[in-house]
């Protein structure tokens, strides 16, 4: 299993936006989130950032991302959510939300 | 099960510091979290930020918090990393690390 942590901000104007989307996110997004193999998923909001955090328990991530981003219905969400966040400068070239480096873990 | 999101700031001249530290947690912490009911637990870092996830099994959350606070091995660490850390302005009261908002959870 692969844990990531994953850093976006978010547009303060727009926050009460957001978090009524992700209040109740289309089952058809979410199914294809579990169909990726992501699990244990949760996004947590304060000082203008959301921060992420999920499980990955399959065998080809980059095959996995690439079937959630060639799905029509999770990307008709994306262009909703995209607008309302704000991403961090110092993200990796091809990032939206930025990978965050693990510093520490406990089982 | 509770599951918590942590924000805090760090110093950017002592996160190499921080984070040799957090590579070698003194063994007596570590026994400690797990003695008060507390794991998954994980700390990422970017963009001069620290985000903790962790997930709480107890049934006591303010007596485990209590029971962690008072061991002298801890304050002992917490002594160290405190100074390295930046805690947010909008932290709430009593608060070290902030509590983030849930805005988003899928199992």
């Amino acid at each position: 299993m692969r844990r990531f942590g994953q850093l976006i901000g978010v547009d303060p104007a727009l926050l009460e936006t957001y978090k009524s989307y992700h209040a109740a996110v289309w089952p058809e997004v979410l199914e294809m989130i579990k169909a990726c193999n992501i699990s244990n998923y949760s996004i947590y909001y304060k000082n203008n950032m959301l921060f992420a955090y999920m499980e990955y328990t399959g065998d080809d991530f980059a095959a996995d991302m690439a079937k959630m981003a060639a799905d029509p219905k999770t990307q008709e969400w994306w262009a909703i959510m995209e607008p309302m966040q704000r991403p961090v400068s110092s993200r990796a070239a091809g990032e939206w939300w930025a990978n965050m480096e693990e510093v520490f873990h406990l089982e």
